[in-house]
């Protein structure tokens, strides 16, 4: 078989394997990022022209980008429509800024820990992934500044507002900071912002992208976590230097997404409607978020530290007395219980043991309590096995 | 700006900028591969689920999966479901059959002429294209059994069936011998059949997929040129051996194609309705394929020479007095008349000049004939000032 050398660092996918055996209807998952199906809107589709079966534009629909850049502009990127390129998920942001930028060996900066599937990609690629460790407001500045001194990384990827999987909302004072840094030492930055309109508690930072006064930059987002990610449909905006190539690549991917969910995704982006469907997705995300708060007190007190998440869909727990979660699947599937275990979330697994990231999104209410109580039941035990 | 090394090859896309200019409505434009709007279906949404919304799988909608691999095993491929994964259009299998093999220096074998986009991305991921060249009724079986016996090729990407863009189905035979060849020399096959459903003339020949015997093999096909490209849903189904890493990389690149085109394309696929819309669609396109033809009689009988295509959305000239029809496409814009040049179907384009694609499918038939009239006194009066 005739295999390229980037297939040999295709790993089996942790979240795959979690992801398929919490699908057994019985077992109370924690473990996915799934919107909760009582949110999803209902889709009015008798709008939808015929001319829209035809193939359309690379860029994506004209009003779309129109729409999507006046929204950015109000978030404070300064932006035109010309910059916008609508993608087929997020995700494949992640897919066309690895083409971009990566060759085998590349250094790149990565928060630790990070989104799994951004590490992922950028390591199928073949990227040399440097982390900087993220604190309870954004990551180190010392140690991102000693990483800008000393390496010349082809982009810096953050996830500054409600991160996946730490839930971290990066302050005032760091995004400022970093905006100058990338500025100073002209690092490109990709800024991924999946989670910005899931805001509990009134955060509605800037973002780093508008902070920015030469870097280049990639901001991305999407309607997955806010409409329906079954659509696919989500967008990138970047710095006109970026633009030209992002925009062949993507022809060269799937030459266009696809029209009828950017059609679907206009009807909704910029109206009262979608701030309408906004406000009470914050609401009954916020009612979940606390009875989760809750559950956790009661479950993981003794065992864990977290900061309750102003936003986004995860808690992110540091075990009081580490030791490697990825050890506890098989026992927490065994008591029908599935979470995600935080070491996969770092570039160096072996060297971060000891987090949980756990959705609060999806799981029914009803079963929330009990769900908590096995998992704190599984840690103990293997923590008492391990001191014994 | 540190970029990668694979945009170095990333080319204008000479393509774009033909489709770009066809945009002006007083263009007559042969130039794309659009399906004619007139035969778009109306699309009935009503009955789509709310689920639909969700986040699904990255194999696909299972039921699309079984209904996709039944009319596989139709054709005479012995496939199961499992062995189907749903893209973003077939362009998408491009994508992610590049990663799985194509390293910089890889050496891949193609048709010359191929299809551009896939000549494009092979490139784009640092490929080394050796070419067979494409004869009547398919490529050359002696040059192909000599590139075999000297190099060992990744793979060999062929579209057998109306090839975009010299419009050749291949016979019988070659299928048959293509096929023990690939079995010999244990070669990957790609086989690309966007065009299998538009046969006018009721060729209806087993694909070189479903005559292989020991060689892995992709396939790959769209309900882009049947049903509406718009959806962007597209499907591969692969030997065993080479499903797994497909499906890692379909996650990687968008996680799952959308879910709303795989639930239209459900809607049609295997259904009496279906078979209809093809019927339809096969006369709607035979009689604008026999108007084209009389009018490239009347214009092109002296200038060129072709084959009446037997499906397909193309007729592909070839100038008797050849010359490098890029530089005929200024003069043809001036004059409102688009066209695809040959050259770039072509992995060495130098070496290959004097062929013309002309789409038959898109043009309103009441400005087909001044089209051509004018597009080949632009040939003619290249002709005679490269002659002086």
């Amino acid at each position: 078989m005739a295999f390229s050398e980037r297939v040999t660092r295709l790993k089996s996918s942790l979240i795959r394997e979690i992801l398929a055996a919490a699908q057994r209807p019985q077992v109370m998952s924690f473990a996915g990022g799934l919107p909760s199906e009582a949110m999803l809107p209902v889709l009015e589709w008798e709008d939808l022209p015929v001319a829209f079966g035809q193939y359309g534009m690379s860029e994506g629909e004209p009003a779309l980008r129109e729409a999507l850049a006046a929204e950015a502009r109000a978030l404070g990127i300064d932006c035109q429509a010309s910059q916008v390129l609508v993608v087929s998920g997020s995700q494949q942001t992640l897919d066309l800024a690895a083409k971009l930028h990566i060759d085998t060996g590349t250094e790149i900066l990565l928060e630790g820990p990070t989104y799994l599937a951004a590490l992922q990609i950028f390591q199928l690629f073949g990227a040399d992934c440097l982390t900087i460790p993220q604190e309870h407001d954004g990551p180190d500045l010392l140690q991102l500044r000693a990483r800008l001194e000393k390496h010349k990384p082809a982009f810096i990827y953050l996830i500054p507002t409600f991160q996946n999987p730490s839930a971290v909302c990066y302050s005032e004072t760091k995004r400022a900071a970093i905006a100058a840094l990338l500025d100073e030492f002209g690092v490109t930055l990709i800024e991924d912002e999946p989670y910005r309109e899931l805001s509990y508690d009134g955060v509605n930072a800037i973002p780093i992208a508008g902070r920015l006064q030469r870097a280049s930059w990639i901001y991305t987002g999407t309607v997955s976590k806010t409409l329906a990610p079954g659509l696919r449909v989500g967008y990138l905006i970047a710095s006109p230097d970026l633009f030209p190539h992002l925009l062949k690549l993507k022809q060269s991917a799937d030459l266009h997404t696809n029209r009828i969910g950017q059609w679907q995704a206009l009807q909704w982006i910029g109206t009262e409607k979608y701030r309408q469907h906004l406000v009470q997705l914050r609401d009954f995300y916020r009612v979940r978020r606390d009875a989760f708060q809750q559950a956790l007190e009661r479950h993981f007190g003794e065992l864990a530290d977290w900061q309750v998440p102003q936003g986004g869909l995860f808690f992110w727990l540091t075990l009081k007395q580490p030791l490697d979660t990825r050890t506890l699947l098989a026992e927490a599937l065994n008591r029908d219980v599935a979470f995600m275990p935080g070491e996969p979330f770092f570039a160096e697994p072996e060297r971060n043991p000891g987090n949980l990231r756990l959705n609060f999104s999806h799981i029914a209410p009803e079963r929330l309590d009990e769900g908590l109580k096995r998992l704190a039941a599984v840690i103990r035990h293997a923590q008492a096995a391990q001191a014994a």
